[in-house]
Formats: structure tokens, C-alpha cells, sequence
């Protein structure tokens, strides 16, 4: 017996009794509609079975571009409402000439022109394993290119550890896991193994504690050419000569080994991390070309009404700003819950106190113009990034352009809200003034080579409103099973309809799953 | 007082009373020849001092090269005999109709052309602080890219562990640190610690171990999201089901551990590594550019012997078999010794002794096409590499050409003498059987993907004889001193002539040595 027949058979009976949209929630209970346990593509939506079938969609970020593309294919007619006058939203990549405009700020972006002297001041990696995203690459022909996020030549920098010293990331990553082995190791001596361990594995665990940790002969951890060298190993005489391993009671009270030292092997943050060659935007640019007029910029939501037909959207056009009114079979929301909250609309009050429950992050970031690359010529750091206690809280630096006479070096990413909001505060010059102090910690002299800063405080961006989406655990609970049911004819999606929140992939595979639904839907509604 | 003005007074002194080569023995000991602290840039030879000053230069390698790139801007003239066609020697991308010559097979390659159609059978990888090459490739012109090393979405496999399943390394890597921070947690509870702790302390280092560890609650290892999912996060319901913890008696009794799982942490392996767009040859080709006709092709050194003038080298023009006979003021001999072990020369006893003394590596590479980049389709891999128990050790994926439709993919890096003697021994045929064979372990179905093997066994390269020097601690001890001095007018350089062997950055630092010696017993002859 077919298995997924009989499944069908199953939410086609609910569909008849409980309607389309019961039929939806108990899709979504049983795991119909996101894909189990790899993603497998976009949904197989059959060519033409869109037809007559009119969808309005708010917002032409990722979400709302990746559902437009879908749909458009199974001959559905759909609408996308842009406020900006770009596609995007949040994948966004500034280059010469580019402005950007906070609730009180206007910056216009004086960079010189080429290929990689670019910013994505929104989304900057992309996980090998958010094949949603990347798959719209391959579709679109956005190449992509190797990101580097975690660069042991980094710098980690905390005002109150190491003198205010900035120390390499492979001395602080290497000396830990030394620590961490000879500790381990004695652990085996005062026999604390919970289990009862042979002597032949005893004899393993320790060879495979010398080998984790590089431990001398005693399971004693002295250094090791991982944490690097004071003078390196070269020709001639230069045999090389170890740095000293970090005091670990110093390394204890920094804090480098809060969320810094490990980051890299994070799931979403470990290699091979990639980008789109050009910039971030790129992958906007080639879905805005893909979608051509069927998106109208400059048309600014203000009313969401479910009506007899489906639903009503009212929009303002913001060059003329007169009123227009469309009428759809179902819409696609994609606004951020920052900026719908501002929206009149008539959702349920489950939904409602939905959008009222998301917190949006006060990301900031910053970058600057460099006429010389000091981090690849003086330091021979090649992408990646260093930290510091300081406000600025990162330093990227790109990946790509490597060995070019000039670039764009990221001098601030904050995600902490509290101090993207005290950072995002200042002026634009305010911000240049205190991420150039900032990066003088970790490269003296760097006051001399980073020029015309440009900074986006993503809570200060209209239509944006912040971010990303953050859910608290209770949050998640309570309301967001609640966006995975259509409010009448209005589905959600983007990137805070997911478990991916801050990532482009929670758009595209909350998107996957709106027309998923609205095309089940449609299918029922025609059987 | 100028201390290096008081240095250079102190070695004048022995030039005049202990002759060049004592001033060059007394340089090296004071360590003055090489950088101290971090490399500097080729050594300064002032334009014009090098007039009049024949430099023969046997073999037009990496070192050969760049010795012969630094000379002639000073004025030296330099001639470059290579028995080969083409410059570079193990600096080599093979591309489209390339011809791989060993002592009893003859391979041409049948690859798709496109600039990211090519196998570096050599060097294929430059870490961030190798700066002499990396120099080379800034005043060169030679485009740089980054180079993925250690991918969390690779894969280990031991025929002997895990079912003989291909394990992912973020498993691997992720659960071992997890397994070593509980360990070193129940150290602590043990009171272990060989210092005393202040309780303050020893709370910091609970919190160090569960961020090094990803431990839970109760300082236990339960599976991280660091290891991966069994069901990824994504939209819809999807929250993500854990992998769980791989068993670890399994472990310790696999082969992962053993300098697989720490790979990635090495002082010469650790990100950020390079590349050259367009393949390591892309180097080699540009030197070549670069010297011109200074380069004599086809030129096998038959015969070195010191002279009255300074020394003399007997060649013999492969085309036509014609012997010439070369006199020059100086000798750079970057021939690997285990050619150079074959040729007719009157060096010292001392020498001759340090040329036996260094075995080379039986390395093999074998490359396929693929005209599907199925690692990145089906296991989202980008670069990178897999390792494996097999004979062919590792799979590398190509860090360029990413989301290309077709590549060329690593099917063999073989380093272990033994393991490479054997397998080079086989007929290219038999090679490409076996790495078939051995990649289906680690991904099924790859005998339809690869195609069009070529391999590379280094002990069988003409004019190479092995992949690299490797010496002992007791050669290192005895005979490497030996050849940081001149044989009368021949001075060694090499990568064999480093600390840094088997990297093309011990080629690099060796021949500047030899060249600042050289300029310095020049100045010290004309002063």
C-alpha cells in the first residue's frame, strides 16, 4: 500500500469535513508540509493548477520573492508589495552611490567602485547546509563563494583580560583545548569515569586526550605549535620558537570562552560557510530581475482586511501617495512583526497577540572604506572575524577581494540589543567616532586606514523596524504554532515564521511552507 | 649604541679574518640571516650590487625562482637550468591535455576545460602566514581565494568503526569535545586540580567547560546542536531533532582521533588556507612569465663541480643530448636530493653525507572529473576534505567553482610512504579502481560521478623522485647545519632546505638565505 496516498486520502477527508484550513493544521501536525528530515527543494507545485488564482504578497524580501517564484511557475498570478524601492528588504549589499536612510539619518555611501568593495549590512553568510537559500543561487545564477568566519588568526580583545591586549584566536582556542585534555586526563588517574572502562580503553582515552589537547609525554599541556609561535618556524636557523600558553586563570576571567571561542563549530556558524560573489544582494538582484513588474516598489501596506473573496489589501503608493485597494484569493505576509504591529488589519486575536509577542533584534553593523589592507599586509588575516568587549563587539573582515590594493572592512557587528540600541542611538559620525576607538584596541594604527564609515541600525530602518525576530521559549510556545494556520485567506511567512529566525533560509522554507498550504488548499477547493 | 650597526662591525670583522663563508656560518648561528620574529620581505639586495656576478640556478622551482626573481633586480645575472618544459616543478595544475609523465606510464588529461578544471597534483594549499609566497603572489599579479581545509560537513571513515558508515566531522569533532569537557568536569569535582582554586574559580571553569563542551545542566554531554540533526530546523513544525551523541567506546577505538579530528587546528593547517584562482600552477606560470628566457627548459644538470672561478655545471639539452658546460661565480642547487643524490658533483664529505641523509615522501594525488559536483548536491559539501582508512586517505572537494555544474574533484592524497609506495606502484589503471572503490565507502553511487582518473605518484616523477624532504630528528641534528653553509661556491635551497618542508614556503625562505649570503659575500669580496 502506498503510504503517502494513503496519507493523502487521509487529509483529503479533513479537507472535506473540516475545511482547508483543517486540513492545513493537521498537514502541519504530521509533518506534511515541512520536509522531514533533509530539505528536498521548493514543493512540487503542478504546472497550471495556479490559474485564475490571484495572491497578493506583502513585502519582496526573500520570502515573498522566493513564494513569487514558486508560484509564478504553477501559473498563479501573484502581486508583490514593496514599500522600498528596492527588492530585498534585509538582503541588501551597499556599494558607491547606494543611500541609507534611518528614521533620522540620511548616509550616502562614498566608497570607491569594484566587484568586492561592497557591505551587506543585512545577512552576510550563508550555512552550507541552508539549501533553500542556496538553492535560488544555483536557480538564479548568483554564484557563491567561500565565506570565512572563523579564522584562527583573528583577534579575541576584552578591555579586562591579557593587559587590554588583543590575543590570536589560535592561541586562546588551542591553549583551552589543552587545558580542557590535561584536566580531562586526570580524571582518568582519580578513576571519576561514571562508567567502568577497560585498561586497554583507559590506555585510548588517554592517547586520545594527547592527541585532542597536542599534551606532552606526561598528558601535561606545555604548548603547542596550534597556539602558535613567537617566532615561526622558517629556513635557514629558524627553527621556531612557541609562544608561551596563555595563564589560564587569566583566560578564565576574560571573556573569550563566552559564545567566542566556540562559535565556529556551531551548526549554523561552522565550515564551510559561503556568500554570494558581489555581495548579499545579489541574490535580491537576481529575484527582483526574475520578477519584474509583477513587484511594485514604493507600495507601502496600510490595511489588511480577509473579505468574501479572500482578501483586501489596501496599499499607498509613496510617490504619488494615493490609495489603491487589490483584492486577492489568499496574501502572503511578510511584513516583519515590527512594522505589521503598525498595521491596521482585522486578525484573529490569537494572531494578533501573535505579532504583539516577537522581539526584534537591535542589530547595528558598520563599515568602513580601507585604501590598504592592514589585516591581510600587517596581521595576515584573510576573512574571519576578531571580538572585543567593546560596543562594536566584531570585526569583519572580507573574504573576498583578497589581496586587492583596497576593501571594505566591517568595523561594528552588534546583535545584543541592549547595545544596538545605545550604539544605534548615536549619529551616523557618532558611530564612525566610537568604532574607530574601538578598533585601535585591536589595530593600532587603525585610525589611519578606515575611512567613510557607513552604518545601518536595523531598528532606525524603516520597514524594517529591526533585525530579526526573536522568540522567547514561552513565545514560541503560545503563539507561534498559531502563524502556521492561515488567518482566513492570510499566510505568514519569513524568516520569523521559522525556527531559523535571522536567516534568510527561515524565509525561503517559511515561504515553502505558505504555498505549500495555499496550494493544497486551491487543490481541494477544485476536487 | 645601533645594535645592528655593532652586529654588522662584528661580522665584517670575521668576513675579513674567517672569509665569506665563515661570515655566512656566523650570520646563520646569530640567526641574523633569517627574519627573527615574522617575515619581512625578501631581503634587501641594493640595485646594481649584484654586476658582473654569474649565479647558475639548477632548477627552476619555486626556490630556483624566486632566488633568480630577487637576483636580477640587484644587477645579478642569472641563468635557470630545468630539466623540464614547463617552470614550477611540484608547483603544477594539471588542466585539459596535460600529460603526466611518470618512470613507466604515460597519462594525458581527457578533462573539460574551465578555469576551475584543474588538479594541483603538489602544493595545493597556502596558509594566511605564509608570507613569502603569499608575496609572491601580490607582486606577481597571481589572484588569491580562500582555500577550505576543515569542513564540519566532511566526512571519517574507518572500514572498522561506526559499521564502516561515513560519520559527518561536526559529529565527530562536536561529541569529542563534548566526551573531554565532562571528563574534565568530573576533575573538578574530584578537586584534581594540581593548583589550588578559589571556588570563584572553579565556578568559572564549570561555566568554561559547558561553553567548551556544550554540556548540559549537570556538566553531562547529551548531544549538541554543534554535532548536527538528525531532523534539521527549519519552518513550519520543524524544530530540529538532535543527532544523538555518537558512542564513545566507538570512537576511541576508530581511527579519527589519531591527527584526523585536530587536523584543522594545526599551525599549518588551520584556517585561513588559500589558493591560487585558477589552480597552484597559476605561480609557477607567472615566475615563468617573469624570467623569460632566463630560464633554460629541457636542461638536465649532469655534473656540478667547484671551480677556480667559482663553479662549474655540466648540462645536457634533453632535445637535442647535446652537453654544455656552464661557469658561474655562484651555485644555487634547489635540486630535490633525491635527484641530486644521482648527480655527478665533488661536494664535501659533510654534503654528500646530508644528501643521503633525507628520505622523500612517497606522496600520491589522483584527481576525477565529475560532470555532477554531487558533494555539493547531495551532502553539502564545498570544499574540504573527507578522510577514510582506505589506501587514498583523503577526498578533497574543490574550493572553486562552486555551484559549477562540473569539477574536479580529489580522489586520493596520499602522504604515508608505505601506503603511497603501494599504491603508486599500480598502473594508473589500477589506481583509479581503487580510489573508485574507496570513494563508494564514503558516497554511494560514486562510480557513476567520477570519471577520466589521473594520478600522480611523486616517487615516480622524473626530476622529482618524492613528494617532499622529510627528515629525521637525528638528520635534522646532524646534517641539516651542514647545508645552511656554502660548498665552496654551490649554496643549497629548497623546500628540503627548511623548516618548513613540503611547503613551497620553505622553498621560498631557503632561497632568500641563500641569496642574502650570496649578496653579502659579494659585498664583502668588493669591500
Amino acid at each position: 500500500m502506498d503510504r503517502s496516498l494513503s496519507r493523502r486520502d487521509f487529509i483529503g477527508l479533513i479537507g472535506r469535513y473540516g475545511g482547508a484550513a483543517g486540513a492545513y493544521a493537521t498537514m502541519t501536525a504530521m509533518g506534511l508540509l515541512p520536509v522531514p528530515l533533509a530539505y528536498a527543494g521548493p514543493p512540487a507545485l503542478p504546472a497550471g493548477t495556479g490559474e485564475d488564482v490571484k495572491i497578493a504578497i506583502l513585502g519582496a524580501g526573500i520570502a515573498g520573492m522566493a513564494a513569487a517564484y514558486e508560484l509564478r511557475q504553477a501559473g498563479y498570478g501573484c502581486t508583490l508589495l514593496e514599500a522600498r524601492s528596492r527588492p530585498g528588504g534585509r538582503c541588501w549589499s551597499l556599494r558607491r552611490g547606494d543611500v541609507v536612510e534611518e528614521t533620522d539619518s540620511r548616509q550616502e555611501v562614498a566608497w570607491d567602485g569594484g566587484d568586492h568593495m561592497y557591505f551587506n549590512p543585512g545577512p552576510a553568510r550563508i550555512p552550507h547546509h541552508h539549501q533553500g537559500i542556496l538553492g535560488y543561487c544555483r536557480a538564479l545564477g548568483v554564484g557563491v563563494e567561500i565565506m570565512m568566519n572563523d579564522n584562527r588568526a583573528g583577534f579575541f580583545h576584552d578591555d579586562a583580560a591579557f593587559g587590554g591586549k588583543p590575543v590570536r584566536a589560535r592561541a586562546v582556542v588551542n591553549d583551552a583545548r589543552g587545558f580542557v585534555a590535561e584536566l580531562a586526563a586526570k580524571a582518568i588517574d582519580k578513576a571519576a569515569l561514571s562508567k567502568p572502562v577497560s585498561l586497554e580503553d583507559k590506555e585510548r582515552l588517554r592517547e586520545f586526550l594527547r592527541a585532542f589537547g597536542a599534551l606532552g609525554d606526561t598528558l601535561a599541556y606545555r604548548g603547542s605549535p596550534r597556539a602558535g609561535y613567537r617566532a615561526a618556524p622558517g629556513a635557514g636557523t629558524e627553527s621556531g620558537t612557541l609562544n608561551e600558553p596563555l595563564d589560564l586563570r587569566q583566560l578564565l576571567r576574560s571573556d573569550f570562552w563566552q559564545n567566542k571561542m566556540s562559535f565556529g563549530e556551531a551548526y549554523d556558524q561552522a565550515a564551510t560557510m559561503l556568500q554570494p560573489i558581489g555581495g548579499m544582494g545579489r541574490i535580491a538582484e537576481a529575484f527582483g530581475n526574475a520578477l519584474g513588474d509583477a513587484i511594485h516598489y514604493g507600495a507601502e501596506v496600510t490595511q489588511i482586511r480577509n473579505s468574501s473573496r479572500g482578501a483586501a489589501v489596501v496599499w499607498k503608493d509613496r510617490k504619488s501617495g494615493a490609495e489603491q485597494r487589490m483584492d486577492a484569493d489568499y496574501v502572503i505576509c511578510t511584513v516583519p512583526f515590527s512594522v505589521l504591529r503598525g498595521i491596521d488589519a482585522d486578525f484573529s486575536p490569537e494572531v494578533a497577540a501573535a505579532i504583539q509577542a516577537v522581539d526584534y533584534a537591535a542589530a547595528v553593523k558598520l563599515a568602513f572604506q580601507c585604501d590598504r589592507r592592514f589585516w591581510e599586509l600587517d596581521h595576515q588575516i584573510y576573512g574571519g572575524i576578531s571580538w572585543t568587549t567593546r560596543e562594536v563587539t566584531q570585526i569583519w573582515y572580507p573574504s573576498a577581494g583578497l589581496h586587492q590594493q583596497k576593501g571594505i572592512l566591517v568595523g561594528a557587528y552588534i546583535w545584543d540589543s541592549p547595545i544596538g540600541q545605545f550604539f544605534g542611538a548615536k549619529t551616523p559620525e557618532e558611530r564612525i567616532a566610537a568604532a574607530t576607538a574601538s578598533g585601535e584596541r585591536l589595530h593600532p594604527g587603525y585610525g589611519d586606514d578606515v575611512t567613510r564609515g557607513i552604518s545601518v541600525a536595523w531598528s532606525k530602518i524603516p520597514f524594517s523596524g529591526g533585525g530579526w525576530a526573536e522568540w522567547t521559549a514561552e513565545a514560541r510556545r503560545r503563539h507561534y504554532p498559531v502563524l502556521l494556520k492561515p488567518d482566513g485567506a492570510v499566510y505568514f511567512a519569513g524568516e520569523h515564521v521559522s525556527y531559523l529566525t535571522g536567516w534568510q533560509e527561515g524565509a525561503v522554507r517559511s515561504a515553502h511552507c505558505a504555498i505549500a498550504a495555499i496550494a493544497e488548499r486551491v487543490r481541494l477547493k477544485r476536487a
